[in-house]
């Protein structure tokens, strides 16, 4: 079957491998129907170490089960699933508790024998606790936004959820790319957005990109920030009346980001982190968090815990997520869709296998 | 008057310094009945740059109003109080939302001006917002347990609020000081310490000071665990099934419990910091905090918050947080209070002018 390989930093080729198989009785086989390109796939895409084998890329999609194996008991061939982007096994303490990308069982497409889903089919461990199953009758207008509750949608709700966004809140998005974006969508379907009397509950989207931070307004967001660093911070503070935003969601990873983000945090507010963080340290102290009881939360989005609520959203046009795809490739082009990406060209490219 | 000078590392004096006077019309003055020495007090003991003026200390007082500015609405000469430890205007939208340690017109004793409370006297700013009264009659033996609601017990209190500790989750408090003890007998107070069925719901005490772990133990600590560094951590681990800890609350400051909290939260689990940071950059990244979303939270206990609600608690018997106090002092001994605290003697000692 042809995958997606990364063997270096701008190094992405679509090659022949191995047909995906059942290996362990609870994995099941998915054709792949849609999948695409993440913002976190431009991570390596800069800097991983040269690969002589290739690192098998990809984590979102729909598909149809191929094969089940002989533990499976809720999936059969044929059913047309949406896979988080990471597996679990939904049943363990820590899945109960809604964690699933700390399941003890789980693990992440790509990594230890497991393919990549940038590809024609993939592997999936713990089918049972991973897949969630779509009708078959779905308007294929709303694929793109089914898609997104592998990872982009939910990880931008993850950071709102973590942050406990709510009506009267202010929440600050840090980051107009598509995770950014989805956590301003998130926030308005959570009810902020309609800003009081005294002006808080406002949704304020930091970046500089128009054409994303248009869609941002177009999802809820009530003011839009250009500007970064000092002046960024500066900006925020005079919007919030000097008091600074209750929840943060830092949408970037790198930084400056955070950097920002305990700027503008509000005494007792809370700073939600979905980017993958680019750093270990990072200041936390009195002079940043600590001083002002600031919070720090956030992680990579157990979307599990969300897929089978948010299902009904877009099925009834609640919310459409979908529209963070602004492009389109076949398999074999999955390198352009990278080089779109990392260039902004384009927000998020659709992989068609 | 008489009131306590530090002048560096080790060098405290009690000296004749002007009377504590109105300055600001929202200015009380109160005659200290009862103060203390806190463990917080011990950072600039041990490493305070030598100041030729000296610096005021004390935080941590009950006593009776001698004299209020002309703004001053809501008390009067003769009315016996307890303040907080940080003084805050209690009506501006940060104090409104709980985190009056950040309110704008606050501040802390012994610096900007303002007096400290290891003296016979002290200015009180923002004392309509700053003082709660007390009943005029109370048992003498419990003031020492009021007294801990100037800042310890309700220190320890802000560290299991801010981790929503509650029935079922588990808990493990790093630190037997006085604030770590509080914040062992706060947990309980919320129903952490009845372990479910699958031994979820303790309370964890690490410390290895058997009079302090055994008030722990009487507070409702249900485990101790005494080995520090991986060997606590593996501890922890073990004795949560392997899951790690909901709530760790951290009422140390320095790395290794920083460390140690990461190492034993639970995914999803969340450390609160009461401790004040004696560093500003941390481990916050996937190796750390982020992987298995972790949250970190706490800062300044703003315990005007939480008074009200606790004096009933403990004028009716409910909590005893009074017995971290194993050590009393005149005024003119406080010098002695420090290094009975400093070299562990003593758990935390009061101070009588």
């Amino acid at each position: 079957m042809r995958a997606t390989l990364m063997y270096g930093p701008g190094d992405v080729r679509v090659e022949n491998v191995p047909d995906a198989r059942i290996v362990a009785p609870t994995d099941a086989v998915v054709r792949v129907t849609l999948a695409c390109v993440c913002g976190s796939d431009l991570h390596p895409y800069h800097s991983m170490d040269p690969s002589g084998e290739g690192a098998p890329m990809g984590h979102e999609f729909l598909g149809v089960v191929e094969e089940t194996g002989s533990e499976v008991r809720g999936l059969k061939r044929g059913d047309f699933v949406v896979s988080p982007f990471a597996y679990s096994d939904n049943t363990c303490p820590i899945c109960r508790d809604g964690f699933h990308t700390a399941c003890p069982r789980g693990g992440w497409y790509g990594a230890g024998g497991v393919g990549g889903a940038q590809a024609e089919a993939v592997r999936v461990p713990q089918a049972d606790g991973t897949l969630v199953k779509l009708p078959d009758d779905v308007d294929p207008a709303l694929l793109p936004s089914l898609l997104t509750l592998s990872d982009v949608y939910l990880t931008g709700y993850h950071a709102a959820h973590m942050g406990r966004v709510g009506p009267g809140r202010t929440v600050t998005v840090i980051g107009d790319g598509a995770v950014g974006l989805s956590a301003v969508l998130a926030a308005r379907r959570m009810g902020a957005g309609t800003p009081d009397a005294e002006g808080r509950g406002r949704i304020i989207l930091m970046g500089r990109h128009k054409v994303r931070t248009d869609l941002g307004l177009e999802w809820g967001a009530t003011d839009v920030v250009a500007e970064r660093g000092a002046e960024g911070v500066a900006k925020v503070m005079e919007l919030t009346g000097g008091e600074g935003s209750h929840v943060v969601l830092e949408a970037v990873g790198l930084m400056p980001a955070y950097e920002q983000a305990y700027g503008i945090v509000r005494p007792g507010g809370v700073i939600s982190r979905v980017g993958v963080p680019q750093y270990e340290e990072a200041p936390v102290g009195f002079g940043s968090l600590f001083g002002k009881n600031a919070g720090l939360t956030g992680g990579p989005a157990p979307v599990r815990a969300y897929i089978e609520q948010a299902i009904p959203d877009v099925l009834e046009g609640r919310i459409d997520p979908g529209k963070v795809f602004d492009a389109e490739v076949g398999l074999d082009q999955v390198a352009d869709a990278y080089r779109l990406m990392d260039t902004r060209a384009n927000l998020k490219v659709l992989v068609r296998p």
